[in-house]
């Protein structure tokens, strides 16, 4: 993992649409690129079942071991949205009417359409704050350091802006990327003499496939710019020496 | 959960790049589709870090409450591929050249080319079970209940075949989706009664945009056909009632 100044989070992805391998998961790249933006590490992703049970659980052990936790899912309108009574009863908190939310839901639907259906969206833990809602209305909550988003991604992502001011992070983390036309094993050797010359420095290897061509992606992550720098010219040394096609860099 | 035979499986997709939110994880949708089709059930997914004491626990942890636990990535040839050797120190057992292993990728690669970091790719728990790779050569391995697979989507999908006679399912997991033009809300309390009446199915409700158009995805799962059938007839009862536009059944 990047050493940072220690400024972590969890993701629970809550839905059992994921977990039948139905629905792909894409929340995840979106929380965790948006938090590495403001110097947060995400340390885990666990993806769980709409169970109150697993819920409360999985919520209590993430949020002792970090910073944040990011649920995604579960507090739309429908029977399978467990997300804001379950986190009430994690925090054995009331689960009650938000006046805020309240609120904002009758002043955005028509006279009329503020149904009971639309009305179990601002049933919430007492006193959670609001995440607000750009695209859809229905607001997001947040109950000490944890915060809960819907699962729908273009929601989820309009929503995540907001949040900003409320997340304090550590140095964000820097990423760069060198790819080359080679396999992983003509270079396992050497990256692993400038893995052990750069600690700080978290060297990952991905082989990929572009345009019927194979090659390798070492990405390096650090929040010290110059600690990449130094790793980048090791690595451009023996790649050189090799004479291995430099793709991008 | 899909109440089923209770034959229960856990993912474990190992990688920072998934954590950093580089690379979109397609892997946990393409294992559970196909456990579900041989009658297993995911009950959890968790995305950790290359971090050995890590893997370690999470694979202790998931092998004790599941019949089945898959791991996906770090079986390569760099040194942030340390999932053979973590697997070793989980199960206690010698981390050595798997024979079997050898001879594959001994007559996988040209003469000369199995080089050393290659070689990596044939360290092993000891007497751990291959899992054939009909892409790339090198296998993956099987310990106990713990199945380890590559990082590389491809690569996994072409694997799972070859594992067919290795997991015992029970039925498999049927599903029926109903997609309507109307919004969660409208049919929300309709649902909660037909979940209700029907516990033996999982009805999970999904709201989804296309052409411009609003819709909801009605996702009926059970192992039972007729019950499959009981609860869409009841929701299509309700739509009916309430004049819903049913985009396809």
């Amino acid at each position: 993992m990047v050493k940072n100044t220690k400024v972590n989070a969890g993701i629970i992805i809550i839905g059992n649409e994921i977990l039948s391998g139905r629905t792909q998961d894409t929340n995840t790249s979106t929380i965790a690129l948006w938090l590495n933006s403001i110097g947060v590490v995400v340390q885990e992703v666990r993806v769980i079942p709409d169970i109150e049970k697993t819920i409360i659980d999985t919520v209590n052990k993430l949020r002792k071991v970090n910073d944040y936790v990011f649920t995604t899912g579960g507090i739309g309108p429908t029977h399978d949205d467990i997300t804001a009574e379950s986190i009430s009863k994690t925090f054995n908190l009331n689960y009650e009417i938000h006046k805020d939310a309240f609120k904002i839901l009758e002043s955005y639907y028509k006279l009329g359409e503020f149904n009971e259906g639309r009305q179990k969206m601002v049933w919430m833990p007492r006193n959670a704050k609001l995440i607000l809602n750009p695209t859809s209305g229905a607001p997001g909550f947040n109950v000490e350091n944890v915060f809960c988003l819907p699962g729908v991604p273009s929601i989820l992502k309009s929503m995540l802006g907001g949040l900003k001011n409320r997340i304090v992070g550590g140095n964000p983390i820097l990423s760069h990327t060198i790819s080359l036309r080679t396999v992983e094993s003509e270079i396992a050797e050497s990256l692993t003499k400038v893995q052990d010359n750069n600690k700080d420095v978290e060297i990952g290897s991905y082989p990929f496939f572009q345009a019927g061509k194979l090659g390798v992606s070492i990405v390096m992550r650090s929040e010290d710019k110059s600690k990449i720098s130094i790793c980048s010219s090791e690595i451009l040394k023996f790649v050189n020496e090799k004479k291995i096609e430099v793709v991008n860099r």
